[in-house]
């Protein structure tokens, strides 16, 4: 057997070895803490204004727009949970019945403080149309926080659209870009995105790093009290490291977004025409604008879970849904809101393959899927 | 002139060098998510058991009383902003006036929405004695939050009795360790602690992780909500390279605790007796039971930030204060609490030295001292 196939790039990602490089330097010899006055200081101070800027560019944004987080947990926590007291008048918000459990949870969670919360059900493919916000939003909506792109499935969603529609209404828009950014190209700014949610492990950062992008002018509470660092919105000392590792990884991914997205596009053909000629039968989940690389592939009659286990035993990790739920085999939240009949949802499986991916790990996930399913 | 010294170690400190060559491999290829069900997840897994069961022993835990968070901060924040709405009977909370901000603005926060907070007041060498802490305690008083040690002064506070004074009157108690994990002997158990916090930075673990000790049988809604990750009570995927680099530092310095601790209270004297030599002036704050190697020195009628600005020049690392606040040129909330005069206040040095500290760079120290203050 070849070596071991990585294919669950939706989970985590490889760090990428550029990202490694520019870490290390700030975990071994420049450890100075980058609130200190001292000489010794300014490195990592210049440092973070550099990754700030970087980021910043990536995403279509200001500098003064980003704020660190410990990653995509924290962003959605921070929007969802600090945003619910801002304003008396507008109490309710409106998510998704899809969304990632960040937000679900966090959602769960200000609703039990008495907050409202309505959940849209998006399309049959996976989409929350400007229709179906329109239908929701009433006006002591407050805030809308609709996924860039699904986890699960893929989907990318009409942002601009959507932002279009909550500010007509006078609501604030979040967006949990955690699955998008440095996948897709997105411009803050031109989307009109008011609050964005990212992950530095889902573009080949490191864990445990994130951000926030808080558009200039709407004002967010802090989510973390404490020190005076990320404009005294986010205390905790700057986890310099890991954010120049994730500027730096998503520097690497945006400039080449565009030769990463062919790639993942072609191998994605080659897998479906793999599966073709195979004569295997499967329902492709998420509609036409999808993540380059993401497929959730539903094999009617078929059980999901096993299919990862004897694809795990031949060295290849795929996934059946998200990573933050793997214990539950229940159908998945998302398979639900798609309302995917059940002969399929129980016979889905997500293979996501990232920029380290290669024809040859295609032919063998086929390999392995044909042994399993014929 | 000689290399640059680092005595600031109470802001940050270097990360110990097995703890950067543990951290790399989780950093490089074992890149798995530790909440997916395939082989490529059991290394990680089984990392995060091993570390959880680490830093258990070394604080006197067990492995499920610990949870991992992005540091001290978002561990304060977590017990404070938690706890507060956990009974409408005992809303009140009673910390003290020279916490650490991540307390102090959390504290600020929850008082916002309504729940009352008391701040003790320590005595002028900065403790909080048993009997201060009984005269604040109400039939209210939910949450007790004390300090282990201070972050400007290092006194060191009497946990044990001040959690038998909580305990006593039906309260939790909660202690901010940050500054005194990993640098002191501590057994949460024997000492009655029902929460703890640290960060591995300030224990010669990397920056952007820390834990919560939450007590087995305390119950403490999530602060994070989101995936299942850390019992469901802290959700984010898991950041295995930091987790395991913290767990090797804190190792690493409690293997080594009391080696560290001689050297530390030597080059403390040395450093004083340098002073003494020079007939300079001092006053050295925080009483009798300090953490090693922490010197805060007011020298009457100088200016500690001028002194610290020379002494930069000269290629040495101190402070004047905590550094999250290190834009701030007041008198720090710490001096205030202690009523610390005046004359001396202004004049006040922070010194912190740690286990990577020689005789050589306590000299370079003093000479530097004398060129200022002579």
């Amino acid at each position: 057997m070849g070596a071991h196939i990585y294919a669950d790039n939706a989970a985590t990602t490889k760090l990428d070895t550029v990202a490694f490089e520019t870490m290390t330097p700030w975990l071994l010899e420049e450890y100075g803490n980058a609130s200190q006055l001292y000489a010794f200081a300014r490195k990592p101070k210049k440092a973070l204004v550099e990754a700030r800027a970087t980021i910043a560019e990536c995403i279509g944004a200001l500098p003064d727009e980003i704020y660190f987080t410990s990653g995509g947990t924290e962003s959605d926590n921070w929007v969802i949970k600090s945003s619910a007291f801002s304003d008396p008048d507008k109490r309710a918000m409106v998510t998704t019945a899809f969304e990632h459990h960040a937000v679900l949870h966090s959602c769960a969670a200000i609703e039990r403080l008495g907050y409202p919360v309505v959940y849209m059900w998006p399309t049959a493919e996976g989409y929350i149309t400007p229709d179906i916000l329109e239908s929701y939003i009433t006006d002591s909506t407050r805030l809308i926080s609709v996924m860039f792109a699904n986890n699960e499935i893929g989907s990318i969603q009409p942002i601009r659209e959507l932002s279009e529609t909550a500010h007509a209404h006078g609501a604030l828009f979040h967006t949990d870009a955690v699955q998008a950014v440095g996948h897709v190209k997105i411009n803050a700014h031109e989307l009109g995105i008011d609050f964005l949610s990212a992950s530095a492990h889902k573009f080949n950062g490191p864990k445990g790093i994130g951000f926030l992008y808080i558009r200039k002018g709407v004002d967010l509470k802090p989510y973390a009290d404490g020190g005076a660092q990320e404009s005294a919105h986010r205390a905790g000392t700057e986890n310099i490291a890991s954010i120049v590792g994730m500027a730096a990884a998503l520097k690497g991914n945006c400039d080449t977004l565009e030769t990463s997205q062919k790639h993942l596009v072609n191998l994605e053909k080659l897998l479906l025409a793999r599966l073709d000629d195979a004569a295997i039968a499967y329902k492709h989940n998420g509609g036409k604008y999808r993540l380059p690389g993401l497929l959730s592939l539903s094999f009617p009659g078929k059980d999901g879970e096993a299919i990862l286990h004897r694809m795990d035993l031949m060295g290849i990790c795929i996934s059946t849904g998200s990573a933050c739920n793997s214990k539950d085999t229940e159908i998945s939240h998302v398979l639900k809101a798609i309302k995917l009949d059940e002969k399929y949802a129980m016979g889905t499986i997500r293979i996501s393959l990232g920029k380290y991916n290669t024809e040859d790990d295609v032919e063998r996930i086929v390999q392995g899927l044909k042994k399993i399913l014929l």
